[in-house]
């Protein structure tokens, strides 16, 4: 998506060798021309992928995900990082380490919005490690759900994430891929 | 907002006389076109106010804040629930307890994102006791913002969110109003 490569290129801060900090339009602010567009690049990508739900993790996953649904006319489903104790106590849990935040969280899903008539589209920021991805991939699995696929806005494609997700034959659609990165550089791939 | 009201009569769960529980189509599962239309709806009751952001709080505000932000084609800013170590060290920042969840957190914002001259409208998907609202305009004052108004999609009207609010002079958009729940009872206003 090139609106999102110069804008990443633009206003994006590489603060080390892994971590960009994008938070004046994907994190922290989010540009709505920006995730409306990304929402129907997904959209089109998993058209014939025959998706019913768009699943996302709290909390920087929403907005994306938000838009990929209304463009897709499909709900959306927020996997939850802690069990909350208004939900429905009938909840698919697993664990998960997060490399960026250096933390580890039960994602929490209930067993009443995803089941095995599903093809569930996951929508996310970023995809580095792919831990939370395959901790999605993991939920929906107990779900019996069937995954259509894996967008993000942004591929760190110096780290693991798409090959552990491909390798699980998940097809993945990154808007950027991002080839290298060191202290305020940044290298696209293509 | 006739379609919102329908569909917490047909599909809100009031726990006991405090807590709604609609999480399949706001909290958890989220239906895109009931956000796209409550959008709209704060976009038009604000449409006067010169609002340049739509703030929100993590993570049950984000999915109608950003349908709003779309609408009104202005950046959304997302309060967060936690200093992240990875975002500019210039916050501000305040406690809020939490009545619904018994918790308290510190509410964050990046200096970066808000300054004197933003107007600002705060969407969120519950106003009760008005913690959240409160606390998100602590935040506000503190960069100097105007606030623009409060639009919440549900109002629990029992409670004093709102008069807290207009006691401020802060005036609230709340697309369903209830006016008293039971186990398993929810009456509207109007």
């Amino acid at each position: 998506m090139e609106s999102l490569k110069k804008r990443i290129l633009a206003e994006g801060q590489a603060i080390d060798a892994d971590i960009l900090k994008v938070d004046g339009f994907i994190n922290h602010q989010v540009d709505p021309v920006l995730m409306t567009e990304a929402g129907k690049e997904f959209a089109n990508f998993f058209a014939d992928k025959g998706v019913t739900k768009v699943v996302t993790i709290e909390s920087s996953g929403i907005a994306p995900a938000m838009m990929t649904a209304a463009a897709l006319n499909v709900p959306m489903v927020i996997l939850k990082k802690q069990p909350s104790k208004k939900l429905n106590p009938k909840l698919y849990q697993t664990e998960i380490s997060s490399f960026t935040k250096e933390i580890s969280y039960e994602l929490t899903m209930s067993q009443e919005f995803i089941g095995e008539n599903d093809h569930v589209l996951i929508i996310d920021d970023f995809l580095a490690n792919g831990e939370a991805a395959t901790g999605a991939i993991r939920l929906l699995r107990f779900a019996h759900a069937t995954i259509a696929g894996v967008g993000v806005l942004i591929e760190k494609s110096f780290q693991p994430g798409r090959k552990k997700l491909e390798e699980q034959g998940i097809e993945v659609c990154s808007l950027v891929r991002i080839a290298k990165m060191e202290t305020n550089h940044i290298e696209l791939m293509d």
